[in-house]
């Protein structure tokens, strides 16, 4: 059975792409290197294989079970939890003098993508474990670091992120759970959050939930938001596990796939005062939580990464190893059946899947390579320049890998036919399982208006410049290995980008509802060229490698980049021409639909 | 909560847009009228709202069990077949004289589909009774006929179609299921089946299964394969259901969806004798089967616009009742939130959805109304146009509802959020289900293949002809009813069709292998252009309804079927440009992509 991602694919990425290698020199990873990090990463393989993969399938049947007022997990969740806990995957971008790796980004994101791709329902308690501290990190008191992440990142305490509310999902700005000024500088909460993933369970001794709630006599909106550490056990004087602080489970949601993490309503308060504290300032609660979302929404697309490179990866195998029918040409059937892979229509699934997924792993580890570059580039400008790039990428390294890394699982499974629809092998489970990536962390619609209402028009289109840049630097690499087609392909997909975001920008600064109409639409066009260009820097990397004498399986791997580049641009990126006419008149259908026509 | 369909949108599609009245002055319909089949519509409703929509979500969870070498199902489902049965359903098409209803097809489709519905799992076992039936009233000896169609219409015993084999899939030609021919003209059957839905259960006394086998000494290849009757229990001389004819049950397969629909593999003489009889000649097997195929795709369709109806009426009622944030014009946060359906994304994400099921609806309708023609339409001429049209839209119509409605259940599922994806609703039962019609009856890649390399150049091209014909008279319709904008839309996508094909024709006539290296994307541009001509029909009938001074709730109505219509044409049929470019140049990017490159 072939691994869950190919490692050969994301050595690629890592060293060839992206010159991960050279974080090496920079303060924070001194002593790191190649070594270092491929250690870290064959652990990450070793965890996934040994502890996250075995049980994939039974944590989708054997779901967590609400009993008694707690969540109880099936006997294979909670050792996952520890080992990625003890390898340090949790840990594994924090300072090490809190107790952490202090790893890049890049890395870690690539060791997350192994279990991810194992099994995701798993993954997520390690994964909101790692997004919570990270929060706590960057925003925290001193002294709710020092109390807090350690017991986190080892694996002692589990986290969450608490913000939505059965009235307010997309629409944060009516969340209405109270935070109650108690003499001590604590808060009293109350109040029901809705969707909390690993809200409760019995993996940990403790439960750090980071809630979203109004202070008493807030403003209305999203300024009026804080955010609070509630924690579902009180701690002792001695830092123990003290008594219960009224963290209610008022029921379990059950979801078509992603079924090992558990999905909580969780009532605040409901039974007895709920002690919480607040995280920085007050009213600020949303901008904190939008500075790590931007890292969960890079998450979504990872995770929709890995589940479409697994899916990709068996039926793969499977059309190499099936034999069934003959070519159209052969007309004689005495002759012996082909293997799969061998009919035009199975390579062409299976081209579709390797350009979504390896795209969607280039483009999800290219974000983790900016947020090191925010982090630690040695110059301001350079941190700044990867800040906008983030702003910009974000919305689409969430949306797109969920939607053509969904499409990649389809296709899996229609090169497996009866048998990719069928439990006994994996594909149908990663179906299930990655649709939920184009809900969560903000719906591909919002992404949609993030990018076009937000992103784009932000700091005078500035992200956008910084993207075009690059882009025209990466098609002038091209050009000059020789790539001049897929050149002319992306530098003409920009040109039309620009074109169209002036007009609609300018549109959407008189009337947002206006120029907002078309946005999903806008990110798909947008998406498009991403990819595009993510695959023509594949393509530019692989060919320098063919013309410095790659052989044998290693000149296949690199043969198939730029062929997978190639069909990109040529049968994939010109979707964009009727999506680019319909942004150009900015279509007024849906606009002006009225709802009794539906 | 709304029904699983809209019966507004079904009489219209059968009175207005298919003149279902028509059909009344056939002699084989003599006696019926509107108002007959109207109580056979409202009976079809009602048996779907009473046994099959309350059970849906029960039977997904609670599948059918395989205890003891039986299958077990749940107890919902018993009641359910016998009263689709008992509502006619099952015999709905066939003779008077066998006990038939001799019902038109248009008719029956649009029964069938409310049971498909409301749910899909239980709705199969008939539907597969009614194929076999229809399948032994085609080609059985009278003998066979009266022997077994009783009871198969009266519910008593059910059916199966087995043809797929463990190394047999898609790839018939290899199927070794052996029949050896006994002395007393009867067969002894001696192989195994893989993907027998209803292969087993305990819903009916005996359950006679169509069997594809190979008589000893047949020649290879599709050319040597044979039909069998061949019952689970044999019957004894008075009639009465007698000994087990061992027929095994080698285990049962689960599926992603459609759970409800128990799916087998069977052993056919693994225990001791198990007897077949021959149906109709030897080794024209394949030719029986593939004729009932076509009917059993056009199902495949109308089960795929039916879950897609039953998803987008299901996220409409969710839009127009759940309110969640403000326009993005609106900046004031203590405004009252708007309804979903307000939010010009969730209009795009609904009317793509509207397009999809209605256009599926009116497709599969349509060609049951061909079927109607082939069978009783009075000329000669008139029933060869009717097979042609049918030879030319069944892959098609099997192929593209399959698709679009999946879009449009996951355009459900986007619209609803987390409610969408979570079991406590009924979207993502849908979008697990209704995958399955990608893959069954012929996967969409061997409908691609159908459809390029059979069905368009047979008979010299004279499919495409009728249809071309039939499109452009629509055309002039729609002119004279001052649709100008649409006719040019459906008449330059049919001329580019048209160019395209003959281009495509000429080159698999020299290579079959180059020739149908792009059939999927050719199915696509075609289904396209179907889509398309089937909303210009039902904007041409909108239209003139407005003329004719529609108002209120009908005017709506009608109003959407134009908007719709040109949405189609604007926004959707437009993808069909950079498909057309791909095929032009007939890519030979997957033709030639060598596998190792993957």
């Amino acid at each position: 059975m072939s691994s869950v991602l190919n490692p050969r694919d994301l050595a690629f990425h890592l060293y060839e792409l992206l010159d991960t290698d050279a974080l090496a020199t920079r303060p924070r990873f001194a002593g790191q290197d190649r070594e270092v990090w491929d250690a870290a990463l064959a652990t990450a393989q070793q965890v996934a294989e040994t502890h996250f993969r075995p049980s994939r399938s039974r944590n989708d049947a054997d779901e967590p079970q609400y009993l008694n007022g707690r969540v109880v997990t099936n006997d294979a969740v909670a050792p996952a939890y520890q080992a990625a806990a003890e390898a340090g995957i949790i840990a594994a971008t924090h300072d090490a003098d809190r107790g952490g790796v202090q790893l890049p980004h890049t890395i870690a994101s690539a060791m997350i993508a192994w279990l991810e791709a194992a099994n995701v329902g798993s993954s997520s308690y390690a994964m909101l474990t790692a997004g919570a501290a990270n929060l706590l990190a960057a925003f925290g008191s001193a002294e709710q670091q020092a109390t807090w992440l350690p017991p986190m990142l080892e694996g002692r305490f589990s986290g969450t992120m608490a913000l939505t509310e059965p009235d307010a999902g997309s629409a944060l700005a009516d969340l209405r759970t109270q935070a109650i000024p108690q003499a001590d500088g604590s808060y009293h909460l109350v109040g029901t959050k809705i969707w909390i993933s690993g809200g409760d369970h019995d993996l940990t001794e403790n439960i750090v939930h980071l809630v979203l709630a109004r202070i008493a006599g807030a403003p209305p909106g999203t300024k009026g938001i804080s955010l609070f550490l509630v924690p579902r056990q009180q701690l002792a004087a001695d830092g123990s596990v003290g008594a219960w602080n009224h963290v209610t489970v008022g029921g379990i949601i059950h979801k078509m796939g992603w079924r090992g993490t558990v999905s909580t309503v969780l009532n605040f308060g409901e039974s007895g005062p709920c002690v919480g504290w607040l995280v920085g300032e007050p009213h600020r609660g949303l901008t904190y939580m939008f500075h790590m979302m931007n890292e969960a929404r890079i998450a979504v697309g990872r995770s929709a990464a890995a589940m479409g490179s697994s899916a990709y990866r068996a039926a793969l195998e499977y059309a190499q190893t099936r034999t069934q029918g003959r070519l159209p040409s052969e007309k004689d059937p005495t002759t012996p059946p082909v293997p799969l892979v061998a009919h035009a229509d199975i390579r062409r699934l299976l081209l579709q899947a390797k350009c979504a997924t390896e795209g969607s792993m280039a483009l999800v580890l290219t974000c983790a390579r900016l947020v090191d570059d925010e982090q630690t580039a040695t110059t301001e400008a350079e941190r700044v320049r990867a800040t906008r790039l983030l702003d910009l990428l974000t919305p689409i390294a969430k949306s797109w890998p969920s939607i053509s890394c969904q499409e990649a699982i389809s296709q899996a499974m229609q090169v497996m036919g009866g048998y990719g629809y069928a439990r006994e092998y994996d594909v149908e489970q990663l179906y299930r399982d990655n649709r939920l990536n184009q809900i969560h962390e903000g719906t591909n619609g919002i992404q949609a208006i993030d990018l076009l209402g937000r992103k784009v028009p932000q700091h005078g289109g500035a992200a956008l410049q910084a993207f075009a840049a690059w882009v025209q630097a990466d098609c002038a690499a091209a050009r000059a290995a020789g790539l001049t087609d897929l050149a002319e392909g992306v530098e003409g997909a920009l040109t039309a980008l620009g074109a169209v975001t002036g007009s609609l920008v300018a549109e959407l600064q008189a009337d947002a509802t206006r120029g907002l109409a078309n946005a999903s639409v806008y990110l798909e066009v947008a998406s498009r060229v991403v990819f595009a260009w993510i695959w023509l820097r594949q393509a530019t990397v692989a060919q320098r490698a063919l013309e410095a004498g790659a052989s044998g399986p290693d000149a296949d791997f690199y043969l198939g980049k730029v062929a997978a580049a190639r069909f990109y641009v040529r049968c994939e990126l010109p979707l964009n021409t009727p999506a680019l006419a319909l942004l150009r008149r900015n279509d007024a259908t849906v606009l002006e639909l009225p709802p009794a026509w539906l």
